[in-house]
């Protein structure tokens, strides 16, 4: 369990435990630092070098694990009175950097698919999906240099 | 939502939403038909034509979702007093056949993997991966014709 330099981001390292049939991934359990409740689990896909963004959620916290594929996430904090306020958070998430990230709500989120192939996201989310509580920004509105990605 | 041929079961069809960057895939909402409430989420992973089971739960409720490749399940009641003992149920899932495998506890699962690649089980389970609550079979132990899958 780590922070990071937003404030309330955690990246969790987690396990994978090898079987000769097949491994297991860990995922999410209700013990662990960043669970939230349950609303939904869900997949999103990024297509290579796709990006989705920029996305903002009043009141989901985010639980992203990436077990297939190679997906680089940029955060953005503008809230107000944040310790972070201006910073800006990246990280690439694989089967091969296998951690999950926790997003609290109020900060703005895109993302990058990095696998030629196939690249899953799977939210483990406290609330159900609301459009409502979703804002949208085009991937101009906040300066990032994802060509660097 | 649909019930099959062992009391409990449930085989729910999921949907999957078009997106031109990545489609997006649901999973499982706590208002579903099925959700027992959240212990863990965590994926297992299964070999081309490798089978793992039998296993039992005493205690869980599986919620299995195949996002990616191609998994056959066979679950076997051998519960007291069900009205469905002695049935054996099989369904094929992947993101072909995208639906939700609800197993109630107390029944015999097994899986094989179909996909000569990946092969990945999402488990939304009610409560954390506990050893003790769970019984094992070598397969050969509850007859079934896995070859013919």
């Amino acid at each position: 369990m780590g922070k990071v330099n937003i404030d309330g981001v955690i990246l969790t390292p987690l396990k994978k435990i090898e079987h000769p049939s097949g491994d297991i991934f860990h995922g999410m359990k209700e013990s662990d630092v960043g669970y939230m409740g349950f609303g939904e689990a869900y997949f999103s896909t990024i297509r290579h070098n796709d990006i989705k963004g920029w996305n903002y959620h009043k009141k989901m916290t985010l639980n992203l694990i990436v077990p297939i594929g190679d997906v680089t996430f940029v955060i953005y904090d503008n809230r107000v009175k944040s310790r972070s306020k201006g910073a800006f958070f990246k990280v690439e998430l694989s089967p091969s950097n296998y951690k999950r990230l926790t997003v609290p709500p109020r900060l703005w989120v895109a993302f990058k698919g990095g696998d030629a192939d196939t690249n899953f996201i799977l939210n483990v989310a406290n609330i159900v999906h609301d459009p409502n509580e979703v804002e949208k920004l085009h991937l101009n509105k906040i300066p990032y240099n994802f060509e660097s990605i």
